[in-house]
């Protein structure tokens, strides 16, 4: 991503455009002030999603385990910041030089430069520091909602210590760290691959080796619908994530301080859009044909599953295209729920068919608008960093399983985490219905 | 704090970096920029009261249509920027000059002469395109919530079709796009009449044609209050629609890039806030005074009838003045709820009283603070958006009616959109109070 | 809207010129757009956090009283920003001059310098208004919580008049009004103590003098827990006050027209979210240890701990420093919980744990991370802002307990506020569980 960056200065100092005054060195104190207020409210943007991810999954479990699922969400995005700035910043960016990744050390601020009015730096570090935080949260919010409703709390954030503090830092630093997949041209804009799918792998492994929920699969191969507990709160996370997506994919132009990021800017807004919209009406079309209705948590799975599809490259596309790349994602996600669900891989938000699935589609779909990116390249970014995250996310569940233990027993799963774990219930007042004693 | 922003300025007075003069006609580089991220970030937050919408609306149904007004929401934005990107921009905007209408044709960004260094376009055009699309989706949101609880589902999302796609942007040419109203010289600054309006005419129009909910009207005139299922939805939903408005009113003002620009914008955010809370502050007063309760429900509707008056026009009123105006939005509406009620139009959660009624008034109240604006012309504009809007939206609802049908059938309506339609409730394991029986 | 656009581009182009240059007095057009921008997002976001309240303490009280706090949320919210308008405003900042209070008058924006290209003031008028205005409003917020459950509407809102236009701006005077507190050198940058330890003062003097619910405390010093009734809602309060704050405190920047501001931004942002993320963190552990489950209520008061901690000094501490300021918080209020009920002053949704007591604790630590500020002199503004909030506080109440009355009869705290006062439930159609006999 700094490539990137410094492409776009490169660009900039070729315009050398009079009417900006860019100072001889290609920057300038305005550009300066842009580009740090662009990651500053793109990050809050993207702080934002943690809500969304909280809203979703508190809508898509069960009463009883409503407020644990809040509180993995809130505590996880506090776990992100605070190990990001212990160790997965520096080993993500510092130094990584095309190895495998940077430099183990506590993250500070270091404005010396521009604080004397040399603004080559382009943007203050602590924007930056922020951008790249809230990103590796998002990563860790795949997770809890493909686990939720059998996980320990404790154990699930120990695993978001390790994921967020070492898994997805190196992994990062391939490619945005500059390191090897960066150097041989793998093309992941904002993500589709380096944080959806990192989530996704881990969410996968945690599955597995977690098992499902008890009452899920029935003899026979027989999958028993659990409903959601809430669908305004589901259709709320789902407008937060969308609407923090612009800043996810549009503070990822990483530059607001010349026209051609603003331009470039403007088309990751629109495209971003056009694809949600794309993936949801697409997922509408297809539920309706398949099934004779339109179930709305598919359908806002559908609009995620467009978000994530464009993520990889949401400023090469026409807005067509994006509309199309967005639908074959909404198409997917309808597609790949009842695939996991026959190989009794549990996943109750579906977050694996979002996040996985549809990260892969999205990196894979790249070189389709964007012809610099190699087809061959994008599948060696997408094996490399699966392999990678499946097996230290494997490795970690499992010691955790075989040591503090990751499963909460049975009488705690039938009576919910709520009151085993946090000692209240999301909803104390409210009569119980027939599905509640499901 | 003040002293602090003056050493700041000191401070910057000893930087002194020449750069980023305006460049010599009359445009600049950063105030491309400027201007540019204006729209995306406004339009981000118009994006965000399609959530307000959502929220609203599933706050104000009964617990058994709540997926679906969640669905048509969602759906019904997604919807209205695809149509926007195939039809609606180049119909509203696209060589209107002095007409009807503008020409049809896919939107595509064109921002050629800014990446050649050529600013005097102002803004880039995808930032353009997006701003306008969030707000043709508020015009369809207006409708949703008129219409709920006995709509179908598809045949409502043909209507928006229609509505993004043709009724809107037709009419919108007439003033925004350079049209003959605009050359009238009609003041409607973020769209009192261009866009509430026009949802409310296309609402009223649906809500006629559909005809009342069972149950709603008794014998003798009776009239049955159907309270709606979670007043903290509605009112989250409020907030957000409150948030977002400072993007629908504040991005009105079409630029950031000079200190005249953002002195309006401010003038813009401060009226729009006084407006709300004097709606909301004068409906609460009309309710105590008439019904010795404050009913809530209608105390949100007299914040967001403050928010609708102001917005033709909020740029010029004092803020006393700005107060007053949304007062008086306050008080219509708590007039205007029964009578509608009188009349046996069934508006779900008063999306009539608050965007109709107010719109025209808003639209109606500009010549009291803007010199410019004519009482005459004002009136013309309303009639004419009015009985074009009108029109067109009967057509298209009747032509539903006697083809695909636009309303649930009686049992489906008994039991509910969601199951019906859905297959999903929204609060599967909420037991049943009383309320629920009726 | 592109016609008036272009109107705006051919006004600049009359301006013309070098505005866009740093002046030589050390501003300039485009530092005064950006600092005017910074206030107006960075209000938006405050304002937001006026709906964080309303969600939080909707999700924290009983079902039969979630209308009446969200119709308290949102009405206080527009009485501060019509009486911010009326006086308090120009009470707070008109000509204080080191003294006690400024003048009395209606706020009006003036920005003819600047319309005029002397850009000197360094933002619009407006934006300062609006910015300012809802910082009074977080004031008010923090008492609804307190006092929820058992004030009545009217009354309440009767002391918001009074807390919102005059008792706050007093006090805000002495400080950011540029009076006494501030001449002898107070540091309160984002306002620990101007802001959230008056909204805590207010609520205390509140709280003592209404008494607590009905059957909250029982004989022999037992308290009975009132659990809230809607985690889901708790949390998104929780978020949205989070994401508020990014505006709280680095709007509080007052800046962002220089690389300096923009920094000092970022580090704000950065250290913000950190003391959140190790307040919540701190309050996490100390709920394992002391009671073996993590109550979710109690962390995410911990998330708000941190963040009302680090608001008096965002911008000197190092990253970890801020994580230790914000966890001390988090610690710190899992501690004062019981304290206060000890006392028997019944705080329904803990809001004088969080920003009472870290009001103080972030004052007070100022001096650890900023060699600039005072540990005695921080201590006298902490008593001083103490003292003359609950004595016109405990005046306020105190007059209206013998007038008009603050307290809903027994019948209605037993019944509801929600049916007393405003004649609707929150949740009318969900039975009611065993919770709900309390």
């Amino acid at each position: 991503m700094k490539e990137k960056f410094f492409r776009i200065f490169a660009l900039i100092g070729l315009l050398a455009v009079p009417a900006l005054a860019w100072a001889e060195d290609g920057t300038s104190e305005v550009a300066y002030v842009l580009n740090t207020f662009s990651f500053l409210i793109s990050g809050a943007l993207v702080m934002w999603m943690a809500a969304g991810f909280a809203m979703l999954e508190a809508g898509l479990v069960r009463t009883k385990n409503v407020s644990t699922i809040c509180l993995k969400n809130i505590s996880l995005y506090s776990v992100a910041g605070i190990l990001y700035y212990l160790i997965g910043y520096n080993l993500m960016y510092a130094g990584v030089d095309g190895g495998f990744f940077g430099s183990f050390g506590f993250w500070g601020p270091d404005d010396a430069a521009a604080l004397g009015g040399d603004f080559s730096a382009g943007y203050s570090s602590g924007s930056d520091w922020f951008f790249q935080m809230v990103f590796v949260a998002t990563a860790a919010s795949v997770v809890s909602g493909t686990v939720a409703e059998r996980i320990k709390l404790w154990p699930f954030l120990i695993f978001c210590v390790l994921l967020t503090g070492v898994i997805y830092p190196i992994q990062g630093a391939w490619s945005w760290g500059g390191g090897w997949l960066s150097e041989m041209g793998f093309a992941d804009y904002a993500g589709s691959t380096i944080v959806h799918s990192v989530g996704g792998w881990a969410a996968l492994t945690g599955a597995i080796i977690l098992g499902a929920r008890k009452g899920k699969y029935g003899p026979g191969g027989r999958v028993n619908p659990i409903p959601g507990s809430s669908m305004p709160l589901a259709t709320l996370g789902t407008f937060i994530l969308w609407l923090g997506w612009f800043g996810f994919n549009g503070g990822s132009v990483l530059a607001l301080g010349s026209a051609d990021a603003a331009i470039e800017m403007s088309i990751v807004y629109l495209n971003t859009n056009l694809a949600a919209a794309g993936g949801i009406v697409a997922a509408m079309i297809m539920l309706q044909i398949l099934y004779k209705k339109v179930d709305l948590s598919m359908a806002l799975n559908g609009a995620l599953a467009g978000l994530v599809s464009i993520t990889a490259g949401p400023a090469a596309p026409s807005p067509g295209a994006a509309v199309l790349i967005g639908a074959v994602g909404g198409i997917l996600v309808v597609l790949a729920v009842p695939v996991f669900d026959k190989f009794r891989i549990d996943d109750v938000v579906g977050a694996l068919s979002v996040h996985l699935v549809c990260g892969i589609w999205g990196t894979l779909a790249v070189p389709f608008t964007d012809s610099e990116a190699s087809f061959i390249i994008q599948i060696v970014g997408v094996l490399a960093v699966g392999v990678f995250v499946s097996i230290c996310s494997a490795l970690v569940w499992t010691a955790l399983k075989f040591t503090v233990g990751i499963r909460v027993s049975e009488e705690e799963e039938h009576s919910g985490s709520d009151t085993a774990e946090l000692g209240l219930e999301a909803y104390p007042e409210f009569g119980r219905g027939s599905q509640a004693l499901k």
